[in-house]
């Protein structure tokens, strides 16, 4: 029997993916004692069963110890195998190292994943540098793409639409939804000056502007990216552009800053919670963790 | 050469401890992105050298993977070894298995620090079923004992002091402190119900009354044990007791609820930084330190 535990915050999703797949739903109780400490409690009979664990990995250094509990006790309990499914998959930025001395999480990071769990199932993870995630991780991943889901809400809900992606590193994305959705899409260039700052150069879109343009990338962060290219298009006559993003890490006040920059409606899969949410992935994962 | 890191926080008792040894003060950066993931660098020369990171290991489950980043890039960049500093170590509460389905805390965080470190020093580890650190890590560790340095401060600052334990798992400490402080001793009794609730039966105490009662335990974490017996001696008629903690937790308003309780002066080590620290433990690390 396959079992399917929610990380506390992931408890809907959990149920959206289980009502796709033939699963169980575990439980699982995740205690905060007074002092910061955290305790994992097991509450299914997880012996000789495939077991999995939903929990996005955005916010991931306070969830990594009570995760490593949950892996190394499911282990001890005898499970069959223990996957860790990751709808967001952090620390995939730092690629390398950018100035001396610096940490390459990205690697660190996955080697800790790969030593607790036993596979990992995640959605468009952000790979730049790394072509594929089996250069990080050491189990077998499985990797889930939203671009056909972000095409379809796209072809249902948008009218005449041209993708834009605001860099390059957007590029595998906008290209293939485009392709998808059938609609053309422009990818522009982008300059950072340190966490929040970022410069955008405008292509020729003016040959689009009757059409609705449509902004896809894979994070949604600080949203300095998208804010600055919702303003370029802005100054440059497009209709309010609709926002999409793969994954909504908002980070601070950045959801409220692009409301308010000028952006149409914000959209997200529901990789992390979040009120944008509205394309599901959640099928996606059940057969992803079907195999 | 010997070169020591201070984590955020514990800049202060390494730069102490570093005036008690001959080692080098190492820099280290700990950024945390605006999306909650941190990136260290270490910003001195380790190649061949013996480095320690000074932590303490209370709220652990934050410092946990910046320590892992640490270490993991340390021996990158040819650290001969790299030694973990945690004047509090944590995750050594949950011993064993109070309830069917829980993790053993206290085993899987130590492998995790196992794995990542050489070697390990402390300052009196809470032990009750555990006899002693080797039985939980694979490493080198080395525990230093406050007990010495609490006796001094109390023959320096009470005057006809009587020790009290709060409980019998403190008896280890309060019988060395009061032999070391060649003063008497009693030890109370505690049942605890859940995590704040705790209570606690008073032995016959009636012939210390003209004594300053002195109580120390090894955690003061929600300070429940420890408000209970100020209470308990309060209602007896003792003297207002003096608390002296090895490791000053405060969880909460724990602090204020102990002031508020009857107590007579707060007192800690070092080990957490905190505003009750008055007795010093850095000599004793870096002793311990050097071998």
């Amino acid at each position: 029997m396959r079992i399917l535990f929610a990380y506390p915050g992931a408890e809907r999703l959990a149920d959206m993916l289980a009502n796709h797949s033939r699963c169980e739903r575990g439980a699982l109780n995740l205690h905060r004692f007074p002092d910061g400490e955290s305790l994992i409690q097991i509450q299914s009979d997880i012996k000789s069963h495939e077991i999995a664990i939903l929990c996005s990995l955005d916010r991931p250094d306070d969830k990594a110890v009570p995760l490593m509990f949950f892996a190394q006790t499911a282990k001890e309990f005898g499970a069959k195998s223990v996957t860790l499914i990751a709808p967001y998959l952090g620390y995939m930025r730092q690629d390398k190292r950018f100035h001396e001395g610096e940490a390459v999480t990205s690697a660190i990071f996955a080697s800790f994943l790969s030593e607790n769990f036993d596979s990992l199932i995640t959605v468009d993870p952000h790979l730049h540098r790394y072509k594929n995630l089996n250069e990080l991780y050491t189990i077998p991943t499985k990797t889930v793409h939203a671009s056909g889901a972000i095409a379809d809400w796209i072809g249902e809900n948008i009218k005449n639409p041209v993708l834009i992606g605001p860099d390059e590193e957007s590029d595998q994305w906008v290209s293939k939804v485009a392709q998808k959705a059938e609609a053309p899409y422009a990818v522009l260039q982008k300059t950072r000056r340190g966490d929040t700052q970022v410069e955008i150069s405008v292509p020729e879109i003016d040959k689009y502007k009757d059409h609705t343009p449509v902004l896809v990338d894979d994070i949604i962060s600080t949203a300095r990216t998208m804010i600055e290219t919702v303003k370029r298009l802005k100054r440059a006559g497009m209709n309010p552009p609709v926002c999409i993003g793969v994954h909504a890490l908002f980070a601070g006040d950045a959801f409220e800053a692009l409301k308010q920059s000028g952006a149409g409606r914000v959209v997200s899969c529901n990789t992390v919670a979040h009120e944008t949410n509205a394309i599901d992935v959640s099928g996606l994962l059940a057969a992803a963790w079907k195999g």
